[in-house]
């Protein structure tokens, strides 16, 4: 009865691909792509090789995007997502985020340490096998159970037989599972980064805005054996520029989107989830900004998480914007109730679907009850410091791997050991008052709300946060990788006969955080997979119209056109210039955050002012589709976006295409700059494919 | 060539047992019992029948003895064995250790909470299994490794396949391993206990001593389906009495003898094991002593702990005296080092046994550095207390069972939970105020010894040992064997779902025991079990005569005649009467510990004041036996084992005749006594086989 349904279901997706109600909405699967709608609404032919190309040509970056630019294995992204490894590339005295880098020769690339690239082979369908795992007479959780075990078993099978990192992902809450199978790259070299002065031009100001001036890119290369690879499928580059109108497509992988949510747990969001991660970045940006007023280097060691935490604050106050946008509210409880209403007048398909919309508020309201507890012990939010997720992390490495295959905390199976463990060995800058500082506001913030937990109050023992930060800081030996090689290596063992005082602390509040998990597992996360997989499949049995998937950290396609809208009844241009770039400059008098570096300000002369830098498009985006190459009709790639306008951030939840723009870089910019500021002549003649 | 070679020592085992140089000797394997020395000193030929009848007539209780003494499930044993039994039926209001207890008919029987007897079905030679299932490249914790999975799988497939608790014993240091099948037997009852000041009469100052007058006994009954069973294999009662002279046999439980030791591991537990035993002892002696004096209530909630203490205590620096008897241990030494340098001559001999010495010397050395920690963690030292010892066992209980059967801790697999299980849901008496003392005593112990473990600071943070106790005690839920019962079932997530303190707290410091547990069996047990085992072997090859294997807490039988010996020039006669026991009372002016109780004051006139109550032979005993039948050559009871005098406590290394004896409860006493001061008829004609 259930396979019927499900077989049912999947025939309606594929046949129902049609054009959606809400325009170029849309983080469409790849190997299901909206190929009625490109045809009705763009009279584009999406053909199965030209999908493949531009899939072979992504490029995974963690939880960004890039892409393939050159058949040498040269891969371009944000510099915002590469900001990491020129964080670790850097020192006191090589300062690569302030300086940029560019490698004249293949030689002089800097291999990043402990970087993963992947690139998506294929994508299988594994529905069935999943799915048939449970049965009817199990609990949301023995079925969750046993889909977790058929995932596993599934993902090693493959990984075995390909060698290639396998994944299932969940799509649609549930109602469908597809198997990624990814070829993964770790030696990774930096060729080219910008000043982060004009990579983030404007600063946290203007993220998430538009206009927009930043010269957002880096470029690395991928090598293999000590030889650049060959990537055959790489982009060509668009030299013609885009007109408004122009169709085009980004292809990343954007984090997650919520436009399948019900009220309840968008309620959930507003008034348990957002809040705190409001409060805490806050918190938490404060307390860098103040560490890095010690003085320049400690402003170069707080940058990268200053900014990760500023760009994400900003993200999710607009997406909480959204949320306490009361028209907008209003409209999705009119929506949801209306279709809760056409569900209801059928018997059967009440019977089917009615309850699902209750129970999600039940596990809403019971993950309530400990959603702050949740994040503080399995989040980490009361722990904040390198050293103790990797005590954790080497903890757990030993606890779980003496479980079989399919019992194990997901992160820890089979599949995902190799990365786990390179990251583990890997040598990266951990900067030891930096980590104090992070570990005493934890602290604090874990006495301020769980100081009556008995483990609490035997960490503190009557102390300050920051003599206990200082002293577990200063005592514990995992900065060294040969230290976290030995308990690898050792299992169990090691970590019981250590005296490292993070792997103790890791050890002795590991229980809580898995006790907080398996509740989430439990009692909340079975219910949202069973019911939002229950909506689903009622809004497309109602419906009969396609809805693409929420994101979920793999590769999709979104599509849109390249346009203009109006703000305040002004109309807002498709692109920026450099001109308008080094007026902001000169009008700030240069100042940060509008301070242009040497390069540019001495460069000036040289460029042709008109080029485009940044330009904006309808397509559908969000966090994690930074770095997404933007290609045309052609496939040509066209641009890398990085950014959305302020009003796309509301579209986690609710999409709209009147104001709400994607932001990339434009690939004339690109080719302007790297010519005539960085004269970086080779790269150039690589990127157009000139000998 | 291993096997080729266990194969000759079980043959040479087989053949030689003949009578060993030091007289009667020997806690010998029912199942290879010392015929031919039987036979030669003593003219008596056991028969498989003999054998077979005492072996089913012996009962194990706990780590004691007893046996049938009826065919309606009569189980007589020690007063001190039952004593667990008496304390746990007792409450504030009803003191059975005090007043004793007579069951006039059998619906008077009172259940055991928790009790548990078994009864050793069959024995079966499994040395080739386990020893076959290391190879010659293992390193030595890795043959332990393969051993243990072999005995776990042996283990395993017999109590399936017979529904009898299956244990591998490991004889002489690991040179044979038996199989030993117990039936279990669940629902005990009590049937009769005389009053604690008869069965303890001399109390502590003569424990461990002769002439001697204690009515040490106790009678049980077993049940089973609401009904006494039928034990057909019971021992008939000796009403003849004994003579100097008379061959006897004993049969029971002893715990553990050190006679195949070498001078290091002597040495071991003369300068490390034993200072930290008897220190402890002493100190927890007076902690008992003082809360027994806060008003008689509390002495009797602390008689039973007290009473144990005093008893291994008295035990121990027995051992110690032993060790410390430098004549003693000159001969020891130079017997080693004879026999050393036997081996060191035959460069085959040398090459296969010549190291043993040395590395059991290395492997005691390595010990010592984590013996006390071993013993504060693992060993429960530093947390006496009966809920944090309920604690630890869940907590294990729920981790060891995520595992495979064979990797678990040993005491908790398949086969030994169910006995585990019962323990943890059985109601028994806990005080709560005993439960403060003894954990603050640990508490105050483990800060003295541990303070600057980091775990040892989380707990105590700045906090006073009884502040921190009395929390944790006042906390703990598990006093409500409902709550065990919660834990015992659901698992893991259970105790990671816990906020009982004492859960806590087992979970915070399992790792460290853990550590040291594997420490120990990594560097310590595997290294004394190759060479001791080694060492049994050499011995064998060399003395070519039969040694008996040490104690192993499991069924053994020892033999010896009744004989009287000289101290100070003077014959100790081979029974007290109870006239002696008279007159030291009224000696002492019938004050504790001469204190007869009313019964036997009241009684005086109608007793025949001759009849023996003691008597004592030259039988191979150690602690474990106590409790044990003795019976003479027709296999009738004839008294029950219950100490040894002070000159058998070095015996634990070295066993003499000169004056070393064990002490029994005379078979003509207890029918005297049953019939004149208790007026237990009923209870003699069963005994005597009167209708």
């Amino acid at each position: 009865m259930k396979h019927l349904k499900l077989k049912l279901l999947i025939v309606l997706i594929s046949l129902t691909f049609i054009v959606p109600a809400w325009a170029d909405e849309g983080l469409w699967l790849f190997n299901m792509p909206p190929a009625s709608a490109l045809k009705a609404r763009y009279g584009f032919a999406i053909t199965p090789e030209w999908i493949q190309h531009l899939r072979l040509a992504s490029v995974r970056f963690g939880g960004a995007s890039g892409s393939f630019v050159s058949p040498d294995g040269l891969v371009l992204t944000n510099h915002h997502v590469g900001q990491g490894a020129l964080q670790n590339l850097s020192t006191k005295d090589r300062d690569l985020m302030k300086t940029g880098f560019y490698a004249r020769t293949r030689a002089e690339e800097l291999k990043a340490p402990g970087m993963e690239l992947m690139v998506l082979q294929d994508i299988e369908d594994v529905t069935a096998r999943v799915s048939g795992a449970e049965t009817a007479d199990m609990t949301p959780a023995q079925a969750a159970a046993a889909r977790d075990k058929a995932i596993a078993a599934l993902e090693k099978e493959s990984t075995d037989k390909t060698g290639l990192r396998s994944t299932v992902v969940n799509l649609y809450s549930g109602s469908m599972y597809h198997l990624y199978r990814y070829k993964v790259y770790n030696d990774v070299r930096l060729v080219f980064a910008p000043e982060y002065a004009v990579a983030f031009f404007g600063g946290d100001p203007d993220n998430f805005t538009y206009p927009r001036y930043d010269f957002d890119i880096t470029l690395f290369r991928i090598y293999e054996n000590d030889k650049p690879i060959a990537s055959k499928s790489y982009l060509k580059w668009n030299t013609a520029g885009l007109k408004e109108g122009d169709l085009i497509f980004a292809s990343g992988h954007p984090g997650s989107t919520g436009r399948l949510l019900t009220m309840a747990q968008m309620e959930f969001l507003r008034d348990v989830s957002y809040p705190f991660t409001i409060v805490n970045y806050q918190r938490r940006r404060a307390l860098l900004q103040d560490y890095g007023k010690r003085g320049p280097e400690y402003a170069r060691q707080a940058q990268g998480t200053l900014f990760g935490i500023e760009n994400s604050l900003k993200a999710t106050i607009g997406y909480q914007s959204g949320l306490l946008d009361k028209a907008l509210m209003d409209k999705k409880a009119k929506d949801e109730q209306a279709f809760r209403d056409a569900i209801r007048k059928d018997p059967a398909l009440d019977k089917e679907f009615g309850r699902a919309w209750d129970e999600l508020a039940q596990a809403e309201k019971k993950y309530a009850e400990f959603f702050k507890a949740y994040r503080f012990f399995e989040g980490g939010a009361g722990f904040t410091s390198g050293y103790f997720t990797m005590a954790r992390s080497l903890v757990r490495l030993a606890t779980e791997r003496t479980k079989p295959n399919d019992e194990r905390l997901r992160e820890y199976r089979d599949t995902a050991l190799p990365a786990l463990t390179r990251r583990m060995l890997t040598v990266t800058p951990i900067y030891d008052e930096l980590e104090v500082a992070n570990f005493t506001d934890a602290l604090i913030q874990l006495q301020k709300e769980f100081g009556q937990q008995l483990e609490v109050k035997w960490l503190f023992a009557g102390r300050l946060a920051e003599d206990i930060a200082k002293d577990y800081i200063a005592g514990t030996k995992l900065k060294d990788p040969e230290v976290r090689k030995k308990y690898v290596d050792g299992g169990l063992d090691a970590i019981y006969a250590s005296d490292d005082p993070m792997i103790k602390l890791a050890l002795m509040v590991d229980p809580i955080s898995r006790g907080l998990r398996k509740r989430y597992e439990a009692e909340v996360e079975p219910i949202e997979a069973r019911n939002g997989a229950l909506i689903a499949r009622a809004i497309f049995k109602v419906k009969g119209a396609s809805v693409p998937p929420d994101a979920t950290s793999t590769l999709r396609l979104s599509f849109g056109t390249v346009k203009s809208y109006l703000e305040n009844g002004k109309k807002i241009p498709i692109n920026t210039s450099f001109k308008g770039m080094y007026d902001l400059a000169a009008k700030a008098g240069n100042k940060p955050p509008y301070e242009l570096p040497a390069s540019f300000l001495a460069g000036k002369a040289k460029m042709n002012l008109e080029t485009p830098i940044d330009f904006i498009a309808t397509c559908d985006s969000i966090g994690g589709n930074s770095g997404s190459p933007v290609v045309n009709r052609k496939g040509e790639f066209s641009g890398v976006l990085f950014d959305g306008n302020i009003q796309s951030l509301p579209a986690r939840f609710v999409y709209s295409d009147t104001q709400n723009r994607s932001v990339m870089v434009h690939s004339q910019g690109i080719i302007e700059a790297l010519t005539r500021i960085y004269g970086a002549q080779p790269l150039v003649n690589e990127l157009l494919g000139k000998k």
